[in-house]
């Protein structure tokens, strides 16, 4: 990767302050897993869930964005302090204006992730754009930028450290691991 | 791969009105899971699912033909907008006589997708034979094309973006993709 | 690989009449997978199992052979027409005496798969003794053969194969998949 | 790797009476996986578990340390004869006075294992700090080693392989998979 495309992405960074990840291929490894009764399973990445966990310590809410909503998301939101759910509603783009509206940020102030084309309005719509590796054709080229990582094996977890590096906040992280408790806002 | 063997099964995939797939090996990762409870899971690929659920867009139906049936096929079925899983019957080819007059296909409109021995027959059978990438060697060797993704890791998606290419019906799918409610036929 | 050591191991393979297989990291990739109520999963390969299925076309019996029973084995062995599912008893090699009596066969008729150290005195002992890929040094040291694939992605496929190949007997398993039904034995 | 490196680590080692793993991401790839009614399952890695079971034979006790404790931890300790889960409490480092107190061990007997910021107070703390090959930039910096295996993947194996190198205790090892039962302690 050129270093000047890596100045350029963490620039757009440095203003974000919301987080929009699709789940499927970018949380997940592509898998759809299901039983012969009908329950679904799904498999995220405990360093991405670190990784969000510790955004919101420097003002940065994270949403989750599917084109299916199901319980799973709930439970891992919940892990990862993730502010909200979202899904359902196609074309994805449509929940900007909701979503711009509710959190009081702008266009610019907004990071989206995805890696297929039913992400490609949010890609384009919103403020910074971003493909993981294995991100359809399409989404890669409509992207500010595309992870090295596949989604699953860390591609948000590389996004969560180019903010906080980006937003020149690594002291805050390490400061609140040595000390969970008394650094903890909730 | 050839530029001069790409062309030739794009050319057959500008005919083809039926897509039918093996499950295990070629939407799944070669996967046989169970529970000491006796229950079955599968894993498939989100990138299959939306490739196969498109391809309704341009008039082509899919049908899941599997060694053994399971309630997991018919789940993952309805997502992808499947119109029939069949399973249970070996020799698989002695369905495709039933499959033409059912879906009024002839055999020039019908593409197979296999990884195993037992696909052989339909391999060779269908218009269109394709093998995935980790297919055994006969049925790769049967077939007129190879995928370079292995089953469950998006070979059925690199198959239905060449038949979207081959059928020249990129517009199509992409004006659903920004429009999904005014475009959705069904 | 050397073509040498491979016309030996097909030499020795060919007067095989039962292949017993260690499980955890051979038939599956050395995954222990639990659940929070203590339910277990195993992940087995579909072409290993096609393999080891076909394996009794030709006379040769498979038997799995863990440290650990599950009710999971006896699943997967109805599956693949396995024998026997024999597992508890360490260590491993204590079972060949009442295997060979069970089955009237030879030493030289034997070949054991393994992966680990408790498959040490097994691989040693049987008549013809196979690493996977991903075995410990150890066990590929004292093993005839190693295969070039992986626990769970085939290497036992792999083994079945070359069995095939050794004995000469690839027609007789074609021929079945063309009939099944004519040409099924059980 | 370096030859004075491995030889620096093992020197280290051969003093270790108490090894302490982290488990996501070092006994497993990663994985959060959660089912659609809120049951956790977790990989773990066959081999893995042989190698800490053996440990206990050259007299060195294993604990999980994880932020998140878990029946299914509880469970694979059981499998692998780790003497204690211990979980939840963070900073991690807060347990290690405890640690020791409970097993009248010295700084320097201690060899703790992790992949992640949370990790980073035990790494440096910890006689002996061991980074798996997945873990983040700050753990690798801190830690007296690397593995070149991945969590899930072998990583723990190839650190009990080295440890039972560096006491020179290979022979008890192999005693006692030839002999399990007049050999086995507990």
């Amino acid at each position: 990767m050129k270093k000047e495309k890596l100045k350029k992405i963490k620039n757009k960074l440095s203003k974000i302050k919301l987080l929009i990840l699709d789940v499927d291929g970018v949380l997940t490894k592509e898998e759809i897993i299901y039983d012969d009764q009908g329950r679904e399973l799904k498999i995220f990445n405990v360093k991405d869930g670190l990784g969000v966990y510790l955004l919101r310590l420097i003002g940065i809410k994270t949403i989750f964005l599917s084109a299916k909503n199901s319980p799973i998301l709930k439970k891992r939101a919940k892990d990862m302090k993730v502010v909200e759910v979202r899904g359902g509603r196609l074309p994805k783009e449509k929940e900007l204006t909701e979503i711009k509206s509710k959190y009081k940020v702008k266009n610019e102030e907004i990071c989206f992730v995805g890696d297929d084309l039913i992400d490609l309005g949010m890609i384009k719509k919103a403020g910074v754009g971003i493909a993981v590796k294995n991100a359809c054709r399409e989404i890669k080229k409509a992207s500010d930028y595309t992870t090295s990582k596949r989604g699953g094996e860390g591609a948000v977890r590389q996004i969560t450290d180019l903010i906080v590096e980006a937003k020149g906040a690594k002291k805050i992280i390490l400061d609140f691991i040595k000390n969970p408790k008394t650094n903890q806002k909730n």
